[in-house]
């Protein structure tokens, strides 16, 4: 049987979600995707295979899916049956009809996170479930310092969580940014690479944040790099803070792309 | 018995509120403050007077209270205090003592609101409780021609709900805004005035919308203002877009103020 290939970009609020990827007795994004597909699909069970997992709490922008479909919905009919049958808290931002051969994950090289901080003394409580509150006042100066030490290829096994899976921790960050907006005292963090492991970007900003209020000098980042050990790099950050904005299939898109990470 | 009477600003996610004023059997803005400053006050009754309520589902930047407390807690204890005791949904951003003759509500001189609007054709999930969703597009042009009219001391008959208790009709608007953000498809509309009717920028937004997507024309406005009848305007539209920003007790903080309103 002929099955269509659909490409879809969604951005979710993860708060009331165990994550992204389905579990037993969870409420999960892809759960929830599935559901909402097979409903279109009459009954047929969908698969749907996103371009990364997210943590309970993570948010997304950009989350890139891609599924099999039975039959043909032209690409706009299918996003606006998918936006009229699922939770509010999902929207499809984008759905084209993809390659057969086309995959969200292997095909992925490279992906777009932000990191939002609330820096405020007492938390916003409009930003709550998006932002990471941290009380201690932050500074530019130590934050640029520290920046430049990321990028690049390196073995990120000490900001790996040692429940991650992966055996090979080289990645290679080929941008990062930081952004303060005085008005609100909102401080975002923007963070391009090849890939990331397992609760990386939460254990960056763990550390980013010892150095921003002065507990860890910004030379302490290299030699936590060198020290490939879990333990020398900070706490785990929250992860209401965390967004997947971007996945990018084409390296000309890719802010900062050297060919160093392939 | 000495009181201590303190004034104090605050900012509530109103998503999961009945509204600001205390009711039955419901969980309300000031039901919640007055628990914990009950809590803080050793188990006395305090009443808290807020400068006006906000519906269910209405958000705060700004809402202005006054309470009297039994005894003295210095305004920045009694902040902390406040915040580490309320749901994260509310947050005291100053506390002050106040003069014993301070009234939140009857000192107040002006009101600063703002409304929301996305107007992405598929809503935004992170916008859903702070903004209501328009997926016809608007125009700037229609809209700009509009709000001149509103601004000055009108009788808003037509702008009021129906259900409101007060008789005399007549309030000023002082200043009138709208800011379009491209990158988000978000619109943000300012007013400020001398007082507003219940229920009054809702209705002035569901008539905004028509007039932004082409329904009908901006010079309805005067008609609408010049017939006194509910049933000349527009639609009342969805609270989620509705926040209070700002209370203002000196005239000379108003954007646009004039004597007119006086």
């Amino acid at each position: 049987m002929k099955n269509y290939r659909y490409k879809a970009i969604l951005a979710y609020d993860g708060t009331d979600f165990a994550g992204f990827q389905v579990q037993k007795n969870a409420r999960t994004v892809q759960g929830e995707l599935e559901k909402v597909l097979s409903k279109i699909a009459k009954g047929e069970k969908i698969r749907v295979h996103g371009s990364g997992r997210t943590d309970a709490g993570v948010h997304a922008r950009g989350q890139v899916i891609h599924f099999d479909f039975p039959f043909y919905i032209e690409p706009d009919g299918m996003q606006k049956a998918l936006n009229g049958s699922t939770t509010k808290e999902i929207t499809f931002t984008h759905v084209e009809q993809a390659a057969d051969d086309f995959h969200s994950r292997y095909q992925a090289k490279g992906k777009m996170y932000k990191y939002t901080v609330d820096n405020n003394r007492f938390r916003d409580p409009f930003l709550r479930h998006f932002s990471c509150h941290h009380r201690y006042p932050m500074a530019m100066d130590p934050i640029q310092k520290a920046l430049p030490y990321l990028t690049g290829k390196h073995d990120f096994t000490s900001f790996a969580s040692t429940h991650g899976e992966t055996a090979h921790n080289v990645r290679t960050i080929y941008h990062v940014r930081v952004e303060h907006d005085a008005a609100s005292n909102k401080w975002t963090f923007t963070f391009v690479g090849n890939g990331f492991l397992y609760n990386m970007i939460r254990i960056l900003m763990g550390t980013l944040l010892e150095v921003a209020d002065g507990r860890r000098p910004a030379s302490d980042i290299p030699l936590i790099l060198e020290a490939k050990d879990r333990e020398a790099a900070g706490k785990t950050s929250s992860p209401e803070g965390l967004c997947m904005e971007k996945v990018f299939y084409d390296v000309e898109d890719i802010p900062g792309y050297t060919t160093e990470g392939d």
